[in-house]
């Protein structure tokens, strides 16, 4: 990865902006400046050089994780902290630093306010994330392999259900041993499953239910490679008999795919969100579609851009997103499609390959 | 659990110092005060009724969950947030909350202050929290069960090591799919398996190193049962040769064990240390123990109280705290031992009853 380029984007902010020091304690972020080892580091940059300060239970760890990379110099933090950041703030003479709004507590704010006299707090708000929105060719080389490992895990799980005998925990269970054993790092959530009744929880918690023929279960699972992760959700069966379900799975998947084939850079994410809005407005279930439409992938399984009604952005190449339309109908069952895509310069490609027949699947 | 008897205590604490309101956003806490479902969910306490607000992804989920519980009511958000919570503000007639300066952000404070107009924001720090530090019954039988469900998955674990053949990452993930085997809910956090000179590093990432015969393997984990964790961590080997090595590790044991005995009410965390230290420091490896003794367990895996130097609580019977020494010797090796400790009337209890004998454990 390159760092120190990010990181010189943040210099050229701060330069911009007439401050001397970036301050963050976000492991996401800390991870996406400097090769780091998701400690609990944190990092100040200056114009001239990048701290990573650790705990001394990370210190031989950092050394080794950051000895190819210039600019950086290691601090172990002693405790209590803060003193070595003001310890810090004395020895690079900086006047001021840029904190994160999002990331730091009201709690940190006011113990620096009190201790850094004569250090003015600069208060600000995705400077790292506006940064992470758009992926270079080794993050989304990342990702893929992040979807690939996905794509793997499920094909196996798909074909080793055994209905009736297994729980949504078990199948839970399955699914993340096959994800680490396909390659994934720590996965960036927890499978979402849920069978029966249950699939009208957008969010369940997989219990001890089992699965069972006739009803619906949804599988929403991701991985991680290199700490960027992948997100697909598939909802499969067998021996679905009731027309409802798959009148409900066939508009969902008619409604994921549309709006896949509609990314492309310079469309706005609200239009599409429109446009799957107004598709089950048409078939008078829009009221049963309660969430987003999707997500932006990377570092964090959830961050830039949101796919929601509330705000909008226009889509650019190398944007990773995901694409997941949901029905949820109270009580009875749910139906959600989701896969990875990529924002390319001439429209899109989706990374999760997974087949999306719900009925071959459950065959 | 008694979830109502808790939020009294957060009322009783209300009416003491004049508060109206409590507001909590942190999962855990929310998860403390009703049965709840660790969505995204937001929890405002008064001194009439409980107000669980969940966003629309979550409103059926939430409704079953908390159908037998009194005093609380549902509302579900609408984005912005803010506005559903200003509007509770103005429905609820409350003049002033509560907020929790630990898990509020910067942003989120100013977004309240700037639009809770007539609203006076009270900071608060540990309510929860020092609730949470002393577990009635029904949380150590969940406590206990996390427990015996490591030792175990650990026993089976340790019996199917195949030395020269698993790498860090193989362990790692048939311990994780053993624990749920065994019944636990999602882990509290991923196992730490680090082996041969990478022992060194007290919270290293496991990786493809294959575990070899002679050398250590520190494997630290933990389950999860009703949201209440467990923690263990064993140092085994097979075949080791190296003196040095086996010295460390009857060392570290034997301090281990003497620190447990010393645990009972009225015993001060900051002796508990001080014992600990002392034992090492005559054996002069004191330098090479770099993090503190241990930490409660519960909702989350690190709670209070903190068992370091830093700071001292007096122990009372309740609680729940890890045991841990570890001597680290940079770029060699590293030996850790931990137990989950209940803290009795009397003395203690070891939750974790996993043996010790780290050659026993190879062979």
């Amino acid at each position: 990865m390159n760092y120190e380029f990010r990181r010189k984007k943040i210099i050229k902010k701060l330069k911009r902006k007439g401050i001397d020091s970036f301050l963050t304690r976000e492991q996401v972020n800390v991870h996406y400046l400097c090769p780091s080892f998701k400690g609990e580091s944190v990092i100040l940059v200056t114009k001239d050089i990048t701290f990573l300060l650790v705990d001394s239970r990370y210190t031989q760890q950092a050394k080794f994780e950051i000895a190819d990379e210039k600019g950086i110099e290691l601090v172990e933090m002693r405790k209590p902290f803060l003193k070595s950041l003001l310890k810090l703030f004395a020895k690079t003479g900086v006047k001021n630093t840029a904190f994160e709004v999002e990331h730091t507590t009201y709690d940190f704010f006011e113990t620096l306010k009190k201790n850094c006299r004569g250090i003015k707090l600069e208060p600000t708000k995705g400077w790292v994330e506006n940064l992470r929105i758009i992926k270079d060719d080794e993050e989304v080389k990342n990702i893929r392999r992040a979807c690939n490992i996905i794509d793997r895990a499920m094909t196996t799980l798909i074909k080793n259900i055994k209905w009736g005998k297994m729980s949504e925990l078990d199948l839970a269970n399955e699914l993340e041993y096959g994800l680490k054993k396909e390659g994934s790092e720590q996965l960036p959530f927890y499978p979402i499953i849920a069978s029966g009744s249950r699939t009208s929880f957008p969010h369940a918690h997989s219990t001890n239910e089992l699965l069972r023929e006739g009803e619906l279960v949804i599988i929403d699972c991701g991985a991680s490679c290199q700490g960027y992760g992948s997100d697909l959700t598939r909802t499969i069966g067998k021996n679905i008999m009731d027309a409802k379900k798959k009148e409900t799975y066939n508009l969902v998947l008619k409604v994921q795919e549309t709006a896949i084939k509609n990314v492309k850079p310079g469309v706005k994410t609200s239009d599409l969100c429109k446009l799957v809005r107004e598709m089950f407005w048409e078939k008078d279930v829009a009221q049963f579609f309660i969430h987003g439409l999707g997500h932006g992938v990377g570092l964090n399984i959830h961050e830039a851009p949101s796919l929601s009604s509330h705000g909008s952005v226009n889509l650019k190449e190398g944007m990773v997103i995901t694409i997941e339309p949901g029905i949820y109908i109270p009580n009875k069952y749910g139906v959600r499609i989701e896969d990875t895509v990529l924002v390319t310069s001439k429209g899109y490609e989706v990374l999760t390959g997974l087949y999306k027949n719900c009925w071959q699947a459950s065959s």
